[in-house]
């Protein structure tokens, strides 16, 4: 696939309000593994069959949302090129030190248009999914509440999103997969954006107040799946926002939750396998109900209202 | 992601002894789309939400098996590049003129060290997958038979498989995903090959004849899909090899089948999501059976033996 | 099972307000199959698996809802015992003879305290499945849109739902598997009645006003085709009430969704098998959320509301 | 459903060979619950959904195969009058008293003619699945392994399946849902019979040795509950007889496979729904493999050779 080096979406520090009952619904609920926990007290945990060490950082805070979103990227010296090109992008960049984050090489941290932290980074340890290079069994049955395979994608809400989609673009290489055009059907009320063949790796929607976390969202393998998770969140008490249902944007299947500390959350299944040569899908926004709740065909109140 | 130009499998031209016959299965029981015949005879098919205009090209011949495999890359500068480097590699191409294949441009063609013969592509027809591109339905109803989503990859059998695998590799950036390893521990009995994050786009078994086919494979949504296209393989009497039944490797749920003319096809689903900064998994000969078979831990006898 | 000779429900003739529209919807997509029209203008269809000649009867009316629902019992014997018991018990029957209903023998009739009227019938002519008794097939691929297996059970309102209770247990030996208990802890706000080992075959709510129709329900056999059936409605604009979701009730996996005038109707799948020496489960009204819409966990303003 | 007092296959005793292996088999592998122990040695589980104290009991022994299979039946009443029933008939019956069996009132024991040992009984203590009864959850979190829903029914092989099908059918009112017939297509190879609307309760093969056990069924909720029981199965390397595929006869999804005994054992999911109005099922002896295995479309070499 001729991209950039940009490999995937690869952790997302998320800021909750009680770290304890956070790590007996990150770990028992959702199901994520612990993996650490750091001297600043932020505890880090991976998806089952995720190889590095950590893909979710929960820090303490007095407000909920989200810190920072990582990218893995192929190499170092993709790293220190993509820095260079951020740079002549005239974006100010930052260093984070080996370390800073546990088990994770040195990370270059920007801000995006819409005013979120970003992250890049070529290095963090290997753990494996407990399964081993030799010879493994399909899947690992040490495996508690919803179990997610990886952590996929975050959608962030801001007010520029042509200026961070651009610089996504531009410096990354990322392409457009589909959008949500306003009433002028021109500009974006949204816009989902790839650096693989997944149907978004990355997505932002328009919005009065930057640097908001509309979710951050955890792949899982099937639709019974989606089915099993619903119930567990039940069993849990958990706020379930909307789902199961379908988006039409992506064809996933989904269902939008809430931390404890209200950070929204999606678990889904399927989507489209997405290449370059596809054409760029656009939803007027008469049909952004169906877009994104492909069922009910309307918006909840909560799509548009509700971030951190 | 930080690979080559080369998007993903975009055609096989298979050998059929009755066309007529064969018309019938891939339209009615594969439930692949006819899109166009040539004047040479030759009937062209895409899976429903494919956008190009072909993917399976079917040549009546008085034996069967594979003509070609074709990789579409991303750009005519890409196509000329490929070219160049399989030159300075040392293979010799050969150009297939626009329109030789309908709806499909300048081919650069080359046979591997096993002695198959692929093909690069960058044109071919955007016929879309009837949805449109506005505001597109979910999926599309008007579907026959097994219905799969997409052409995915093939599976062949030579003598030089290292020298097949090295050419992807280094040619075309392609990387090795798993291996199964002869009795030396060295040698390998089999390698799995990607150019995106599918767990493989091409693999390749050992054999003691060369330019032979294993099976091409077809991707369907869900194994519950599975099951009903074993069904439907029934209810026409399709022979199928194996399966319902997943493989050790790539972890892909699959049924193995033949077409009229003996050419094996595969329907399967799943996989994981494969990423270059993964570790290859490898398989001991002595776990073949597994890595093949998941649930039988056994080869059939057709595995080894039967290609076309 | 020892239980009394009520087979199943059988059949349910609804109003609609436009006969073209509504054979369209219930043709194309709910896809029973039309099995005949007769000299009134009625329309008669069937689910595919189903045996009998008919399980939905159509009838154009100025307003929407329920005309009767039928119950298919074992013999003409056990249906002239059940006449005599529904009198004994005080009841009105009446007889409605033999093909007044198309291809259905004599079938008895009476109003529940409720004021809905039910059948009793022996005899429906066999029109099989398509598949034959020798050999068949597992299915039958000539299937249109939704396309349930069978026509499954009825929720209706009105006010005195213990009389109809009663009259179910105490005439026909149905047995009651799960209720809703108001405030007082006593009276019911539901009760679910089966006479096999189906968690419901008929269920009833208390309501203001009597000879309404909630629902009538129809089978899928997954949770995937629950969500086909959800796309299918959105590909025709069909409304959908809620869903997909699951009941805590039954633990069906389920859609509510409207025909064109109005009825709403319900695809649904799974649900537990029922034995008499279960116990009975008890819902109190503050836990009603979620025993109807288990992840929502709160009623919708439709579920009380919007009947036929 | 008008049938007779016969509530469902209750209780299979089992010969093992080794009862520490094989309570490690059927707590972790399989996934029962195990119940409790008695004084003889024999350990007792049940299955998560079943409300009953036990369904399968473990003896160990020194060679393989069933000693027992029970049906409970609806009230005690009923068990003097099935008893009577049977005396009447010609067939010998024995009490076991209550208690004998762990948890399990008085058993009515009989030989079927096939030389099969049957038991009658019409208590057993209701322990829940761990739910309650006022206002459950969907299902118990707390599983292991394949965890199957319930114990479903028996196929066994002998030489007057005529004789046990008869008694079951004129004393206990069970029907038959479907037959193989042998060349002759007069006599029965095989017949599906059933107390419920299940597809069947208990099957028979004609087989030159008397009291023979082919296999022990359980219920799976789904084809993805199915993948996953023949993945925990390779997992655990238990030997795996066919499957995942579907049968023909009741178009049940199955998997066969071995307990560390040799005992077979099956996990399925699926399976029409039986009324006692539908017409039998007739296989030619041609259509066997078809009829047993819907996709290989032919027996395996187990199937008539390897009982216990």
């Amino acid at each position: 696939m001729p991209m950039t080096g940009v490999l995937r979406p690869g952790h997302a520090q998320l800021r909750v309000l009680d770290m304890e009952e956070s790590v007996h619904f990150y770990t028992n609920v959702l199901g994520l593994k612990e993996t650490g926990r750091d001297k600043s007290g932020r505890v880090y945990f991976k998806a089952w069959d995720e190889r590095d060490h950590n893909s979710v950082i929960l820090r303490q805070a007095d407000r909920a949302g989200m810190d920072f979103f990582g990218f893995k990227v192929e190499s170092k010296e993709v790293l220190e090129n993509l820095d260079k090109a951020l740079k002549a992008y005239g974006v100010t960049t930052e260093r984070m030190p080996a370390g800073e984050m546990m088990e994770t090489g040195e990370r270059v941290r920007f801000k995006a248009p819409t005013g979120h932290t970003f992250e890049l980074y070529a290095e963090k340890n290997h753990v494996g999914n407990g399964l081993g290079d030799f010879a493994p069994e399909a899947w690992n049955p040490d495996q508690k509440g919803i179990s997610p395979v990886r952590m996929d994608h975050a959608l962030i809400y801001g007010k520029d999103i042509d200026g961070t989609r651009k610089l996504f673009e531009e410096v990354f290489g990322f392409r457009v997969t589909e959008r949500v055009k306003l009433e002028d059907k021109t500009t974006d009320l949204a816009a989902f954006i790839t650096c693989s063949t997944k149907a978004h790796d990355l997505a932002m929607v328009r919005h009065g107040e930057d640097d908001k976390l509309h979710h951050v969202s955890f792949r899982l393998d099937s639709w019974e799946q989606v089915l099993r998770a619903a119930d567990i969140m039940t069993m849990n008490r958990v706020s379930i926002d909307i789902g199961p249902t379908r988006h039409g944007i992506t064809r996933g299947a989904t269902i939008y939750f809430f931390d404890p500390s209200g950070n929204r959350l999606e678990t889904f299944c399927g989507g489209y396998e997405w290449y370059p040569d596809m054409h760029e899908i656009t939803w007027p926004v008469e049909e952004v109900g169906r877009a994104i709740f492909y069922h009910d065909r309307k918006l909840n109140e909560a799509f548009l209202a509700v971030v951190t």
